[in-house]
């Protein structure tokens, strides 16, 4: 019931998406021969993660390792070329990626489970975004819409409506090519995606499907690349402390509307104690109404040890909320603050030992560089079968590569 | 004075650039310190060479080899990954790459000498492209204007004006990063181009001095990117032999409008003998009036050994159509056909020869790979360090990579 397997995966939707951790758990029929899953997911190097980038991504990584088939492939990587289609402080970079590195194993990222490495390792990737690049229209991209946003923040303006593809770098508009080729490198079956990433995702699977038509192969009883699915997990939206209209972010000027791993216990105590609530009295999970209440409840659900199953994430927030009918926010906080120090106790420990041992986080990005080389190797060789840069006839295409 | 010598390069500029030979030698002062030149230039893998790419590139190429001074590299790259951009049949695009190289061979390109290789072998290209293609503006894309005769060509279109940017793939768009990305890997300091390729080779110039001023490094004296030079050597320009207002053409409908390596003697003086010129009586040099003629004037100049010289290509023409005073275009055709039979027919024999040993030229095409991959891998290992792929702090990256 609870693997991951195959194209059989279902998973339950619900309308309120956004909010609970009940939905990670997959049901599957453990169907007689289907292929096991390739799972598929990246981050940026951003460096020590704050409570946001935790429960509205790395928790779930996490997590599909339990909930995924013991046959299932889990690839992890750490996409610092992305990172490059906005400016970048070299130095910044270089030690964010380590970080990055540290942030995941840390927070349970298990390297002998899940391939965990660095995408720049791995020209395959570019390799074969250059062939999906020679069969992408323009068009598809034209629309595309994510690159506004990044323009903006990138750029300070108030709103996307302040920034237009005058001022857009080729990295920016091209690379949800290259995403589809960081997929589909590994013949990905599923990519663990936020919302806003789902129009990049419909990119995958389109290139995927005119590569398929482009260099059908006789031979194959199906097509080469599988349409990569969506595993829509709904991970709670996180909201910035000091504005609770605003997702918690680390570019937000004010360093209170967020924590981050490496926050000691007082910090923390001190930033939820100052988090923006409202004037309201008692405590009521109302997202819309009393956005930084329903955010504090949020967090601290998520830091429960899930016992109990609801209908849905706002069944179990409303429940939650209900145990403080004769509390006040002060309470509430005081258990928030608890629960993250608790919950982050190891994982911030383990996250300065391993941030202080550069060459083991090298070790193991280099294993998992290697492992996630030898997969998209297969792929690649076939591509180059395919497209004619290598002998179409030959049975074992092998290494023909340098 | 026949040596090219780093920057001190100087070539002699007459108007008439276009139809001799005699200005492909530099004359440069061997300047005390001066560093080496890098030569690059691609050829696409179009398969067996006609007049028109021998007289108009690969000519040039061989030439370089003699001309270019001793200390100073040439790297001739057989360029798969830009025939991606027009949709290829893969088992042409295969065998068209041995074609190309048995061409190249035969033609006079000295494996010793330069390094030739497949740019698909060198994965540096496409990664030096990623970074280039985060540092390019759209707009700088938009204005070039290859693209068009491209894509009006593989559609079949009557002019560029019936062919628009929906219909445009983004390899067809972005290719010329890649370009960049081909020269700069090398840190090229020369590129032989023809007059439609100079607005890509100011791209060129344009992405390395963006990526000098982006990433500049207090340590170097001096940018690390040279902006690469166009060493435009005026070419023939070999005319179809069918309608001597187009240029000859592998796509041309009319076999009879082009003269292949691969034809033998009778072929030869068929096509010549039914090539298309004009009713006026005798031989005179008259390209806009007379453009057969010209063009077989051009043809039968460009094969002879130069013993003298003229201060243009035009009067080197006009003294050679002076020869033929008393004769008819009947005598100055069965010269034309000679000299291309007695120039190619060692090339032919050894094209042949070199066609059937795909092993060989696979060897050779190897051997050129991993020279390029090393040069260019010395460049790549100091771009990651600016970027903050690799440790910007350590002396000697070396290979961090897999």
């Amino acid at each position: 019931m609870r693997y991951l397997q195959g194209s059989s995966i279902a998973y339950r939707t619900v309308r309120d998406l956004r909010t609970s951790r009940v939905f990670t758990r997959f049901s599957s029929t453990h169907a007689e021969g289907a292929q096991a899953a390739v799972i598929f997911s990246g981050i940026q190097p951003t460096g020590v993660p704050h409570l946001g980038n935790y429960l509205g991504a790395i928790q779930n990584w996490v997590r599909l390792q339990h909930t995924s088939g013991p046959d299932d492939t889990l690839l992890y990587s750490i996409v610092g070329w992305h990172a490059l289609t906005l400016p970048q402080n070299s130095r910044e970079l270089f030690q964010a990626k380590f970080d990055t590195a540290a942030s995941l194993l840390a927070l349970g990222i298990d390297p002998e489970r899940s391939i965990l490495f660095q995408q720049s390792d791995v020209l395959n990737h570019l390799e074969l975004s250059w062939y999906l690049t020679c069969l992408t229209p323009m068009g598809k991209l034209k629309r595309m819409t994510t690159w506004k946003g990044k323009l903006a923040t990138v750029r300070n303006a108030n709103s996307e409506d302040e920034v237009d593809d005058s001022m857009l770098n080729l990295g920016l508009f091209s690379y949800p090519v290259l995403q589809a080729a960081d997929i589909l490198a590994y013949l990905a079956t599923h990519v663990p995606v936020g919302e806003d990433q789902m129009q990049h995702l419909e990119l995958s699977r389109d290139l995927a499907s005119i590569y398929n038509r482009r260099y059908s192969i006789a031979e194959y009883t199906k097509p080469f690349f599988p349409l990569p699915q969506a595993i829509y997990t709904p991970c709670p939206r996180i909201l910035s402390l000091r504005d609770p209209t605003q997702k918690m972010s680390k570019s937000a000027p004010d360093p209170n509307s967020r924590i981050m791993l490496t926050d000691d216990a007082e910090s923390i105590a001190k930033k939820i104690r100052s988090a923006v609530t409202d004037s309201t009295k008692g405590i009521t999970y109302d997202p819309v109404n009393r956005p930084g209440v329903a955010n504090l409840l949020t967090i601290l659900d998520a830091f429960r040890p899930s016992e109990n199953e609801f209908d849905s994430p706002s069944e179990a927030l409303t429940a939650l909320a209900s145990q403080y009918a004769n509390k006040g926010t002060g309470d509430l906080k005081k258990d928030v603050a608890e629960a993250i120090v608790e919950g982050w106790r190891r994982p911030r420990a383990e996250f300065e030992r391993l941030r202080a041992d550069r060459g083991y986080l090298a070790q193991i990005l280099l294993e998992g560089s290697h492992r996630a080389e030898s997969l998209s190797k297969l792929t690649m060789d076939r591509v180059r079968q395919h497209i004619g840069l290598s002998d179409p006839d030959i049975e074992n295409p092998g290494d023909t590569r340098l």
